[in-house]
């Protein structure tokens, strides 16, 4: 049966009515600025009510940024979405929608969407990493999303790999998100244009602030500062993702996000490190590859995990999901 | 059904025979270094059938060091044992005892011990770590050991923390093997004492080769450079825990192996970190202690293993095992 994503992000709300086979039928978006206080959940509850008009639907997935326990449909803690934490969200959603509601933390959702849809599609054993303003990351064991006790398993951008590293969002030190984000991207860049003032991306600098696509737009170019911006990235990518397919030993590890546009400049040397630090025979069978599904991941990963094995809609943190 | 386990390591072989409760029935030993070239597999298989006389047993399953395909049930590379390397063990060894085999990591199956009989058996999420020699682990999420594509995964001891840290058996530089192993406490043993030549470790490195066991026994008797050691190899392993907290959000880390011995003089720093480094939460949930079971957490686990799910002998890697 049809289900419903919803992607509750920062800047838009996107619900989408999607099949089974993983094809959205129908569509709608709300930018989350317009949202009056306290509309939020309205909102929400409103955006399913349009998008399922007409069709039949098992189950509504809402698909998070921060911390969630999906054992309780509840966001513990979501960055700029205060106005829906520590709410049941299967009850308050669920109740003005009259269709079963469950919550899953983004990249989790994200995660399982290129699992089901994507890059992971012909394989059991997945790790996702999203490279926006912050590092996300999912992953999927034995055909399981790893949620972790909590709910809260899965949380990628916050390994050390630099314990007297750059700052991090988080005020520790070195995590993979300080050395890998779209953030120290922007800061590798003011670096990198510092020491290379001649550079095209050093030019850049000198005219506005550079931003990541900027980066990638000059390296596809040839600027050798620029790609060497992407390289020294790419490699901290790889010290961590290293060390994730030790632990895992996936069969892909599919990265997505805003700087995964860069493409084989940030993967290659991530393979260069996975090569270097991971061990056989985990390193000779990953795949280290660009995630398929674009921003789309979200939408279609939650409608996906509102769905549960055989067809049946399944509530809990531990459920095993198709 | 009582299952039989057997550790296959570089010293002696030990199989048990083991009650669904965890009771060690019986048991026989056999020093490794005895068994005459090429008479491994025979000797494996002697102790089974002579550990197995009087008892109905359902299965067996081998606890070996080193790179396991459970799937084909078979050793693709063991340090010292090269001669069970390549051959299903399952064909080999079920065919001379008339018992079904199947073959796990050792890492995998003392954790699986620990989960089954140890520190974890209250709970559905517990991460192992053995600090011997190397550093080995093995990870329980949802109620399932995390065996990965290939079996390989787990591997804990070697993932980074340090890039440009101190060289590691495997070659790369900064695992957490290379910083938190009995080898590691050993180099930073000599390390120390050099620095303080007037304190106890000081004086014992002038007379003879500091152990792993006189670091945890004068820094009980309150030697500062020795509580120094322990305090430092804490800090590196709490700087690894925190990012697998941080992972899987686990309800338990159980810490095993040689020394583990040492207790909160060295757990007590990894808490510290773990607290610093892992998120809220996974940090306020996790709970870091002792192994409970010693040695005996690889016949154990693996007699453990050998038992399906509902009581039935099952093969393959992703079995989901009770």
């Amino acid at each position: 049966m049809n289900a419903i994503g919803v992607d509750v992000g920062g800047t838009k709300i996107a619900a989408a009515v999607v099949s089974p086979e993983g094809e959205i039928l129908n569509e709608v978006r709300y930018p989350t600025q317009a949202v009056p206080p306290n509309r939020l959940v309205g909102t929400i509850a409103g955006a399913i009510t349009e998008v399922k008009d007409g069709f039949e639907v098992g189950g509504v997935c809402l698909a998070v940024p921060g911390l969630i326990m999906a054992s309780i449909n509840t966001v513990i803690f979501s960055p700029n979405l205060h106005e829906i934490e520590n709410i049941r969200l299967d009850e308050e959603i669920g109740g003005r929608t009259g269709v079963r509601v469950t919550v899953e933390n983004d990249a989790n959702a994200a995660a399982w969407g290129e699992f089901r849809y994507g890059a992971g599609k012909d394989v059991d054993h997945q790790i996702f990493i999203t490279l926006g303003t912050g590092v996300g990351g999912g992953v999927i064991t034995h055909g399981v999303l790893l949620r972790g006790a909590q709910g809260a398993g899965g949380e990628l951008g916050h390994v050390t790999l630099d314990p007297d590293g750059p700052v991090c969002g988080c005020g520790n030190h070195g995590c993979l998100e300080a050395l890998a984000s779209g953030t120290a991207i922007r800061r590798r860049a003011r670096e990198v244009a510092n020491d290379y003032p001649g550079s095209a991306l050093g030019r850049l600098a000198v005219e506005r602030q550079v931003l990541g696509e900027d980066v990638t737009e000059l390296a596809r170019e040839g600027d050798e500062a620029s790609i060497r911006v992407l390289k020294e990235t790419g490699r901290w990518l790889g010290i961590g993702v290293a060390g994730f397919v030790n632990v895992f030993n996936p069969e892909v590890v599919a990265v997505g996000g805003g700087a995964s546009r860069a493409g084989d400049l940030i993967l290659e040397p991530v393979r260069e490190e996975v090569r270097l630090r991971a061990r056989s025979p985990s390193r000779d069978l990953v795949e280290i590859k660009e995630a398929t599904l674009g921003p789309a991941s979200g939408v279609l990963g939650a409608a996906a995990l509102a769905r549960g094995e055989d067809g049946e809609y399944v509530l809990g943190p531990s459920r095993r999901v198709t």
